[in-house]
């Protein structure tokens, strides 16, 4: 099956039926509530012909597809596998032709009543010229549309689509997205891909005003020329980062289990990344670090970064990430370690490439001062920082205040910590010619200030400045970001 | 300088002379009040010709060592590098031979000013046979004597010691060590190291019988063969966690400019890692996850897993995580498989390796269950549990019992979580013959419940359950304790 235009109707649809909604669904499967939950404006109709007449959730249940009292835009398929079948032909009956199959209990099986069962649903789909998506999978989630299957729901529409065949993935990566300053477009979760595959969401997508960075989570793929072809276009205009699950054996039979998929050798997808320069993650983590930096930066220059740190054996470990990662710590110009020196006292201190500040930190008024040469240096590309995130942000001066459990006090903290974030988002906007800061958060000295972490994540992300949870995370989602337009700007 | 064991002493002083204290130290060195809040038991004495016979944060100040009126078990040195020769010598005269020097300015400056006073530094001692740490370090912190010289402290003493040529390291590691369930029971700073290094240390260390796992952070060592010796030793019955800062190009650099050290080029520490069979790490985050393995399991059997997880693509991604790091996931045996199959549903879950068993994880009952037969199963050696924190502990009943911001609600959920906590305990306690559980979180589905992350790394550690912030992070964890089993094993 190729691209349907005409399913793209399904990403904003204006009516919704839900095939096997109940009164008391599983908490795993609760669509019309995730629907009505998540603001979606179109009507909702819910159809099992149990509840007949009835209402589930406040809404009037319809008995059958063809029951339903006008056209129908998307149709949710959530019966058992054994029923899907009969549903499919009510599809057709109904002229319902846009259809998500969230039921699980096909080819992944591995059983011969699984393989049967997607064998009728694949003539009567063929037969009835519907547009199926699954079967086994969560299908859209559209947060400018309202529309969501899974229970997490992050309003904020943003730039980035993701097409995955693990619904799983989509609802841990738009759940927590927000908290990287990730906010999507279009979510596909498109499990068995018996139909469409992630090549024709990617033909999608990369037509999509709406998105300009493509995320992808495959475990195999139908049209494998097809896919390298695409994904070398559009790379060029929009980043497409793509996650292959199942690259290692133990990884391959368990992507068998779970989608069918044959995930194909390692090697095959080393080439996939080398012909495409997609940009290649591994982990969640990695999904959301590199997302994330492509979200919140321009293009850099080049791999010279600037490390300002906290503390000799820090700047140490710093400087072994970096290079690790293929990033460069180049000396800084005479002029710019010159002024640092004028006013950075040298005890406990080092004014080279790492730098490290350990005083100057305490002081926000001295770290712009620092900043100022660094960033007008001509040798330097981007400049992180890799900080206890308490040591700047707050318990710095809370033996001088006192306990931070008096709310006098907290409220002085929380001041502080306002007026440092401040000071860092007003450099990091008005400084020319522009060198983005990256932020690297570790491991603490003394307890957290509660939400401290996450008001400095929140505020600094929101004004695009990359926040990581590790010096290792930002400097491989860095080099990564960097390979990227290194890559374009060869390729031409 | 080889170990005196009259240095002994300094690690349970009855008395510590703090010299060039004041009355309004710098933030970054107020070793007093650190002193004070650490609820240290001896006597301070604060040494400042300028406060003549005034006081120090209520403390009697003394002009000179001389001056006080008692033995001095440890001098810590925190005047400027060109005073620092005088002091030694009335160290000297007062007969207090064990100090440390805090104070930084010496050969690690690389300029001509410091490397002279290191050399006079370095006659003083050996004329007057002081028994010097540093300089340039933090020192010593010792939680059952109560001494520390930073502002970080946990009271709670344990198993673990710390060497680390980084006093940064040292704050960070003890500050949140308690996270991660990693007491300690002597942390060294020992910075340049012009004097004792790290070998001697490890002689004390090795024999201190409240230590039983050692970490060292180093970035030089004088006697490389001798090092080698020791560790080998050492780590057939403590395990020796080493990591060495500066392995890289930048990070060499950054370490001469740091303490001054030689860091020594790649193919040696590799040659080290192999012939002594430490532990190796290469960034805070793995210090972190190693320590606390060995501070929670007991010696696995082998290395294959059984991988329990929420979701088919996270399942994929646990094979592939786990599969990279060297870990196995054996098919069980059928009598499990049998077992498992006869009360988990077909549909959205496999039962392999990994297992998926999506809907059993919102039931405790159904987990317990699950995990009884895999536990017995004579070809699996630990499982892993990777979840999305909120299903299992929190979230899950969210949608069923309304909004978390009513208390009554936030109590039913807390005591939810702590049902589910106190089976998993009881589970692990239990199970025989023993089958450790190890827990990876990982970004979630939907808001976290507000402290219940650290609530879950709290009480499942205190139960030697260890928590890992990822399945990433765990599996390398667990790679490494078991191949350090594995050494041993082999070399007998």
């Amino acid at each position: 099956m190729a691209w349907d235009p005409e399913f793209e109707i399904a990403f904003k649809p204006k009516t919704i039926a839900v095939v096997g909604a109940q009164r008391e669904p599983p908490p795993w499967g609760d669509f019309v509530a995730n629907l009505q939950n998540a603001g979606y404006r179109g009507r909702i109709y819910p159809v099992n012909p149990r509840v007949g007449d009835g209402e589930i959730r406040g809404l009037k249940a319809y008995p059958d597809l063809a029951s339903v009292p006008e056209p129908i835009d998307l149709v949710i398929v959530t019966v058992p596998a054994a029923a899907v079948p009969p549903v499919l032909e009510d599809c057709i009956a109904a002229n319902a032709k846009n259809v998500h199959i969230f039921t699980a209990g096909f080819g992944e099986t591995g059983e011969e009543k699984g393989i049967e069962l997607e064998r009728q649903i694949e003539e009567i789909t063929r037969r009835g010229e519907l547009r199926v998506l699954g079967p086994n999978c969560m299908g859209l989630h559209v947060p400018a549309a309202g529309i969501t299957t899974w229970e997490t729901f992050t309003p904020q529409a943003g730039p980035v689509a993701f097409i995955s065949q693990s619904g799983g993935h989509c609802g841990v990566f738009t759940g927590d997205g927000a908290r990287f300053g990730i906010y999507f477009s279009k979510v596909i979760s498109f499990g068995n891909a018996l139909f469409f595959d992630s090549t024709d969401f990617l033909e999608y997508v990369a037509k999509d005003p709406e998105t300009g960075i493509i995320c992808m989570y495959l475990e195999g793929v139908r049209d494998g020329k097809k896919l390298i072809e695409l994904v070398r276009e559009i790379n060029k205009t929009k980043p497409v980062i793509v996650w292959k699950g199942g690259l290692t054996d133990w990884g391959a039979k368990a992507a068998a289990s779970h989608t069918g998929s044959m995930a194909g050798n390692k090697e095959i997808w080393e080439a996939f990344y080398r012909q495409t320069g997609a940009v290649r993650v591994d982990t969640m983590e990695e999904l959301y670090d590199i997302t994330m930096t492509f979200a919140c930066l321009s293009p850099l220059r080049g791999r010279r970064v600037a490390l300002m740190g906290a503390g000799g054996g820090n700047s140490v470990a710093g400087a072994d990430v970096c290079a690790r990662e293929g990033l460069e710590l180049p000396t800084m110009t005479e002029k710019t370690l010159k002024e640092l020196r004028s006013f950075i006292p040298p005890e406990g201190t080092f004014i080279t490439n790492p730098l490290d500040i350990g005083v100057v930190l305490r002081d926000i008024s001295l770290l712009l001062r620092s900043m100022e040469p660094i960033s007008a240096d001509p040798l330097i590309d981007s400049i992180i920082f890799v900080l206890p995130v308490q040591l700047v942000f707050g318990s710095m001066n809370l033996s001088v205040l006192g306990s931070q459990d008096q709310p006098a006090i907290r409220a002085e903290i929380d001041k502080q910590v306002g007026v440092v974030l401040d000071s860092i988002i007003k450099f990091n906007r008005e400084n020319v010619p522009h060198k983005p800061l990256i932020m690297a958060l570790q491991a603490g000295i003394g307890p957290l200030l509660p939400g401290g972490r996450a008001r400095v994540q929140q505020e600094l992300i929101k004004a695009k400045i990359p926040v990581y949870l590790s010096l290792d995370r930002a400097s491989r989602a860095l080099a990564k970001f960097t390979q990227y337009h290194e890559y374009h700007n060869k390729s031409g």
